[in-house]
């Protein structure tokens, strides 16, 4: 009789095993967080459309799961946790103090065509400072970025950080195009390596009135891959010269912390990246392996604008986000996922029903309150198999419980790996005995001990 | 300007005091079922509609969030794991070692009426053990039950596991009404206490001639609140000894098992329990307040014929569940929730923007890497100020870095408790003292230091 039931399409069922993968990237983030002083918040998984649709626009319904609750309530499944935030901080902002270093961990939805690295349900560490303009809030975000990655052993010789700005982007061609027109031709550069050079000059050509020249512009900024390169191509510049020499600073400043932090080798300058969604306003970035291959491992950038628009609060803010999926497939080809092991501290076998099973019951049950892991079989068994069941368990230690280990109110603690064997009284020093067993071994010359 | 977004009705906001709490419940939970060798594991949040109708038939609609999504599937968010566990376990059944012993900590959902201890979305522990028939498992279950509420800090005094028996039920009705009719009568029964008489003997009526009498024996049966009691109610009935004197036995193992095991004072034998879903087969188990007030912190029992019909596998289970809202109460009731506090374990101070910032940075840097939490103010302020920011933040040290620390190469680290203060050097050994000064506090008579 097989079951008729299947996981919905892009979702993902999390066997022990996945499971214990998971919660080891939910442990390096927490810790990641906890070193740079952020605090954990979470918010509904479900939450009204329009909270949504404010940030994104109408057009992000076709990547929703939205449906019409009981109570008339257009609702939708979260796919991001920006606009909760902005929500949540919004109807707080005068009692938090500040600058609010949040993160979250929590799984997001999305309806989209599924592809590698990409399913329809993912969980996305975010972190996020709000109330504090500066660079070094940017720097904050950005050197947690590269500890979160640097916890789960990765090094900045395999991936790297490219720092963009959405300010420079913006002086930069709005002497060259309408201001108005600046995000749509970012959103044209955002897919220049991936399109054909007559359909980026054909779009172009939409907003200057030559888009040759704008092309080869674009080009040149492009080709920036360091502050000296920066600075000399600022100087070219004969418009602008304050504001940008200005924005020259804030480089220096950022680069400046990442350096003292000692992430200046994780980050590059990489004018190619734009972050294609509207509401960024400062420094963006993306973290990618640094063979160029994959999906991105994080993103972020400076949203100055968004919590006023969707919390009512008018507060600076940068953050960003790195999911699970992409992640786990960088650590997993690198070998850096840990093996994980369920075995428990001891396995109690017992020969018969009665006084032997509950002392081994009563010691286990010792054990665990100590927060030990203990195990024993829930089936009457023969000793022998028990004991093999103990071993099978990856337990490193047995506690025989036999009718000659009663009689002297004693346990037998076997070490599985040597095979050596101590007799222990019962007493109340029992359960503090077999803690210091499980640290440091059995007792080296065991008063009542034997070996086989 | 306040926004209008508002979280939906029966959704929770985790600000990060909120989250704290849950994260603690979230680690209780996690150490109880480890010390019982239960592995963790979790499934989507939104399943197939079918797969919970096809438990809990179609009036469990009434109670779902349910739609159907952009490929035409007919989908839920998931009011319970049960289902999911049997869908899971049913497709790997061949493959996975027995007795399979899992736990889960996941969201569910629950369109319904909100009242105290009850919202639309809640956190539940689910522990269960599936592939063991005997009475060990069910005492594995209750015992981890008890467990995890003792490491929350509740005692036997404070909280009763109240035990029931479904067998025993359906083997005692079953010689009084049509075997057919058990389950509709131990619905009755469920409510023998919220209904008025008159209504309840009109209900039993439909199903035996006389339900006067019917009422008389089962309020009898309802007395019974000790094994003895159990043993010599058994002895008055003349019909069906036999199977009756082995359910006893069964009764018999289970609380010696639980005895043995310490958590005997934990449990009365308490037939009101019959817990109204129909899946239920054996043993089944509520726990409240002693005091009788409150929802019930846990439930479960024994339902060996569920897998079969949602997995797939014939397995028999047990298992319980555990929410996280009634359970909060219960300890915020009793003060039994810690204080959570967010302090870094140091507070750099920098005069400057230089050097001064620079070492700073890259201090607070190393420390971070060695998993301590750092923070430091992110705009320019005056030293007092920021000395002030270290004490507010609940550090226990502030690290101070003027010009004429700098110029020595060295840090003052100052205790914010006593204002003692320390200077150290600025070497390779300074990640390695400032973890120790954090473990023991300041040397005791420091080379380099001198008092306020």
């Amino acid at each position: 009789m097989a079951s008729s039931f299947q996981t919905l399409p892009g979702f993902r069922d999390f066997y022990p095993e996945e499971c214990a993968v998971r919660n080891h990237l939910f442990r390096l983030w927490r810790q990641a967080a906890a070193e740079f002083g952020f605090s954990e918040w979470d918010a509904p998984v479900l939450e009204p459309l329009e909270l949504f649709t404010e940030k994104s626009g109408e057009e992000i319904r076709r990547q929703l799961f939205e449906f019409v609750d009981k109570g008339g309530r257009a609702v939708a499944l979260r796919p991001e946790m920006t606009p909760s935030l902005a929500r949540m901080v919004g109807a707080k902002a005068a009692s938090l103090r500040r600058p609010i270093k949040w993160f979250s961990i929590g799984e997001n939805y999305r309806y989209e065509r599924m592809q590698k690295g990409r399913g329809r349900s993912f969980y996305q560490f975010n972190a996020d400072i709000l109330g504090e303009a500066g660079r070094a809030a940017d720097a904050e975000i950005i050197a947690l970025t590269a500890r979160a990655l640097e916890l789960a052993g990765l090094k900045s010789q395999d991936v790297v950080v490219r720092l963009s700005d959405r300010t420079l982007w913006f002086e930069f061609l709005s002497s060259k195009v309408a201001p108005e027109a600046v995000g749509e031709v970012l959103a044209i550069i955002d897919k220049i390596e991936r399109e054909p050079q007559e359909k980026i000059l054909e779009k172009l050509s939409a907003h200057c009135a030559d888009a040759t020249a704008l092309l080869a512009d674009i080009r040149a900024f492009l080709q920036i891959n360091s502050l000296e390169a920066l600075e000399a191509f600022l100087n070219t510049l004969a418009d602008k010269k304050e504001s940008l020499s200005a924005r020259l600073n804030d480089w220096r400043a950022l680069l400046g912390r990442l350096n003292a932090m000692g992430y200046g080798d994780w980050v590059a300058v990489d004018f190619g990246i734009v972050r294609g969604l509207a509401y960024y306003t400062g420094f963006v970035f993306e973290v990618f392996e640094r063979s160029g291959e994959g999906r991105a491992l994080a993103g972020g950038g400076r949203y100055d604008n968004l919590v006023a628009k969707l919390g009512g609060a008018d507060l600076p803010a940068c953050g960003f986000g790195m999911g699970d999926i992409t992640l786990r497939l960088s650590l997993e080809e690198r070998g850096l996922l840990p093996q994980f092991l369920n075995a428990p501290d001891f396995y109690a076998v017992t020969s018969g029903d009665g006084a032997t099973q509950e002392a081994a019951l009563a010691d286990a049950s010792q054990l665990r309150r100590a927060n030990l892991r203990v195990e024993y079989a829930l089936k009457g068994a023969a000793f022998g198999k028990q004991l093999k069941a103990a071993s099978q368990s990856g337990a490193p230690f047995a506690l025989l419980y036999g009718e000659s280990e009663i009689a002297q109110n004693a346990v037998r603690v076997k070490d599985l790996t040597t095979g050596k064997e101590s007799l222990l009284p019962r007493d109340e020093n029992l359960t503090a005995h077999l803690v210091a067993v499980r640290r440091v071994g059995l007792p080296k010359d065991p008063c009542h001990g034997h070996e086989h």
